[in-house]
């Protein structure tokens, strides 16, 4: 009988900002798997476990997904508890689709627990809802990122209906993404948002307009980028960096403090 | 000086979806207001705080929100930590605008510590993730519920836009959200599923079409409803029941067992 996969969000990459169910399965695990957008913090979590980094990090090297699929469902023959970690939630923009399938296929059990994604966290240390009464009722998140052989999709007519938009890895595309958007209709002067490293203590935050999309990303400096787009950013616009966190009151938390001062030991594959 | 007011969200119900920063700001709450939607289990990791329900649920009484405003603030002036606890996440459907605004013009401090929202923890528990290469690349969060004196606003054409639909608040209209969506062009027969009390023991998944919408819905049972549309939903409309949260192995977790054993001590306002 083989062990279960537990494809686990990481969040947004603030050890803190994990659910005490990840976290817990990460004390838990035999064999954790993760992504290279996990924090070293985060994977102390899980001190007695095997760590395998198995990273697809957008444009860089990327282990093939198939191979992830196979390692997994190894795992699980040999060990109870197989921990895939994943930043964010895995089932936004996580590719959960092809591990579950691919482990349902070979009868391995999985159970997948959320986490916090980066525009929850954005928003958060923003201070500015994704949702306001009257103003905005809807907001979607996106990629604007297509994998090879994918059809083209539609993804400029979702930004342009919802009120608030959140894109997810278009960092590189910022330039594309702004005329995209402007050429299917979007008013050049949307107020835009850059966030990079969000909950992490290097992020930032870069206020702008739609027009001025590729130059405001420009400012950030290689981290994980996160877009917002909205009339909710318009009275925010002013403040350009945002607050440190943890805060004082925060930082005197006894986990939070028991992480930082701790080492991870991981190995990569 | 004043205290901190925190905005937190308490996650979709299952006490162990709270962020482990959630979790520390609810041990060391001097106070704590929560919403009707928080289960008693989760207010049980505050102790030793004193408790106040302030709580919205659509359709049933509510503490005017102008209120609750005054009381955080007044709450803050007293205390140190103020926790102020939603269903889900806080800057989703939750109303946070009203509450940070005034707190800002009173000059008191506000965090915010995002959570998992319910439709990310109802995909994980359907195993059907929201994205999926080639076939959904955005996600729309969003309610067609409209408070008194607001414009009429186009969740219809986001709802259209979209490749994933999550519809929160929609329980009580879904004939109306289904025939609204038909008639702006959403194929009849998208699949669509049902998420009544998501993350908690109780819960359950209706699957079906748009154009069964009402009867579908029909059949949930008063729980806080999520309304879930797409074609990834499309191969999942076998599996009528959600295999039942904790499974054996996180319900033999320390922590999971604690909770289910205690008993909540909170008084309402």
């Amino acid at each position: 009988m083989s062990g279960i996969v537990y494809l686990v969000g990481a969040g947004p990459g603030a050890t803190d900002l994990l659910t005490l169910r990840a976290a817990r399965l990460l004390e838990s695990a035999d064999i954790v798997f993760y992504d290279a957008l996990v924090p070293d913090e985060v994977l102390l979590l899980s001190r007695n476990s095997i760590k395998f980094k198995v990273g697809k990090r957008s444009g860089r090297h990327s282990t093939a997904q198939n191979f992830i699929n196979k390692r997994l469902a190894d795992a699980a023959r040999k060990h109870q508890v197989v921990v895939r970690l994943k930043g964010g939630d895995p089932m936004l923009f996580g590719r959960a689709h092809e591990e579950i399938a691919y482990l349902k296929e070979q009868r391995i059990r999985v159970e997948i627990v959320p986490g916090v994604t980066a525009a929850l966290a954005a928003a958060a240390e923003l201070g500015v809802s994704l949702t306001r009464r009257g103003l905005s009722r809807s907001v979607v998140f996106l990629t604007p990122r297509a994998g090879a052989g994918e059809r083209p999709n539609e993804w400029a007519r979702a930004a342009l209906a919802a009120d608030t938009v959140a894109i997810y890895m278009g960092a590189g595309e910022a330039g594309e993404i702004s005329r995209a958007l402007i050429a299917a209709g979007k008013p050049a002067a949307t107020p835009a948002v850059i966030i990079e490293n969000a909950s992490l203590p290097e992020r930032r935050a870069f206020h702008g307009v739609l027009a001025e999309l590729e130059r405001t990303a420009a400012r950030s400096s290689g981290g994980p980028v996160l877009i917002l787009l909205g009339e909710v950013y318009r009275e925010a616009a002013a403040s350009q960096i945002i607050a440190p966190w943890p805060n004082e009151h925060s930082s005197s938390l006894p986990m939070a403090r028991a992480i930082r001062t701790g080492r991870a030991r991981s190995s990569s594959s």
